[in-house]
């Protein structure tokens, strides 16, 4: 395990992407926002938020090179829902590089952990590819917040990520994660982009066994997020609109 | 959504249980230790750990009371590996009392977020069921910075928490739990108490096929901790020693 040059550190992003900034401090770590303002490489999914990222960080420890001055290089990006692809080796040497060389680099998500839920695992695994140190800095998860806030079964659960946008496969799809869930008395957890939560939601109840537990887990650490667990009966008699703010589904029949 | 009192606050825990102490600063946000010195009730797993949690707190943010006049209560143990309880109401109930006339009711886990591979969910249940309001504080999860770490599929996991400690038995979970992996791309994450982590290891690349990627996520959040993936023919060559740091298998077929 002796690392041949710089390390990988995963640094986590806040949860507010699209809506009103919340305070850094009160979503990250002090000791993960010091490690951002020293970082000078990055890899992320968008320089642009990056860079906003950065300045946040930069109001709450100074960054120690100005903005200008970094290297934010951006993942290839994959066909949402696909399948990861095995890593292209150049693509992912070249991104490594610094590290390679003995810096750390930096790889960030839109929001929350890189890699869960997002497509920076391909750079993970050829950071390990590599042998480089992979370090994740501590911060929030949407799935695993959610989880924590549903009181459904925390001690076996699994995320299953988009559900099919068509109709019919959708409901196979979640009859098939509830028969798991009645089954193994596993939590199934499910995103949707925003602007389709309120249709995930319709198709949940419609599917969805009356006794079901369903939790839905809204704006996590945003002002005004909320999240409920009740059974899906009681969901049904007064459905809530969602509207286009991040959201997390969990059920367990 | 309109709560009947008070709210129960889900609060993150460090990772360093039974090492030495982290700085509480590089694994939680300053908000965090805001909310947690401001609480006066709370419900643990041990009292006794929590209150050295909030003198570690106190050092970073005075808490609002002295240590002594909180009132911290315990959680009920469920016997390992069992499957969760139907909350007996009349427990719960007194355990949510001053959030039911108005008063915030702070939840912690041993280590991590409180319910996710934790005894606390019945709680967070209990609550939703008075229809309180639930905030999970953000703050590190052991099995999402190992998922993280990794490299192996986040966009599609699963946590079967403990396996059985029946050698058989385990071995045919074990074969299970790849046999899913490989059919579904879906990565499977594991956990054991720290004393065992070195027969689970043996037991996983004594099981798994050569080529299946195999994560081993040691001491996160720790100093001197580390993680690695590699193909399980790579861990045969050189296993290495875990000892009895918290740990993290995860693995993709």
């Amino acid at each position: 395990m002796t690392p041949s040059g710089g390390r990988l550190l995963l640094v986590p992003n806040a949860l507010d992407l699209g809506h009103d900034a919340v305070d850094l401090a009160a979503v990250l770590p002090q000791g993960v926002l010091e490690a951002a303002a020293r970082l000078q490489h990055w890899v992320a999914e968008d320089a642009k938020t990056t860079r906003a990222f950065l300045k946040r960080v930069d109001a709450r420890v100074p960054l120690r090179r100005p903005l200008q001055a970094l290297d934010i290089r951006e993942l290839p990006r994959p066909p949402k829902g696909a399948p990861p692809r095995p890593p292209a080796p150049d693509v992912w040497r070249d991104l490594l590089a610094p590290a390679l060389a003995g810096a750390d680099v930096g790889l960030i998500s839109e929001a929350g952990l890189p890699g869960v839920a997002d497509p920076g695992a391909a750079l993970v695994e050829a950071a390990h590819a590599h042998r480089l140190a992979v370090l994740p800095l501590p911060g929030p998860s949407a799935p695993a917040l959610a989880l924590a806030a549903s009181g459904l079964n925390g001690q076996s659960f699994a995320f299953a990520g988009y559900l099919p946008q068509d109709a019919a496969a959708r409901t196979a799809r979640i009859a098939a994660l509830e028969a798991r869930s009645r089954r193994e008395r596993q939590t199934q957890i499910v995103i949707e982009t925003p602007y389709r939560n309120d249709a995930l939601l319709q198709a949940l109840l419609a599917q969805l066994a009356p006794a079901t537990r369903l939790c839905v887990a809204c704006g996590l650490t945003l002002p005004g997020g909320w999240c409920r667990t009740a059974a899906v009966a009681e969901w049904r008699a007064a459905p809530p609109t969602i509207g286009r703010v991040p959201t997390v589904f969990l059920f367990l029949a």
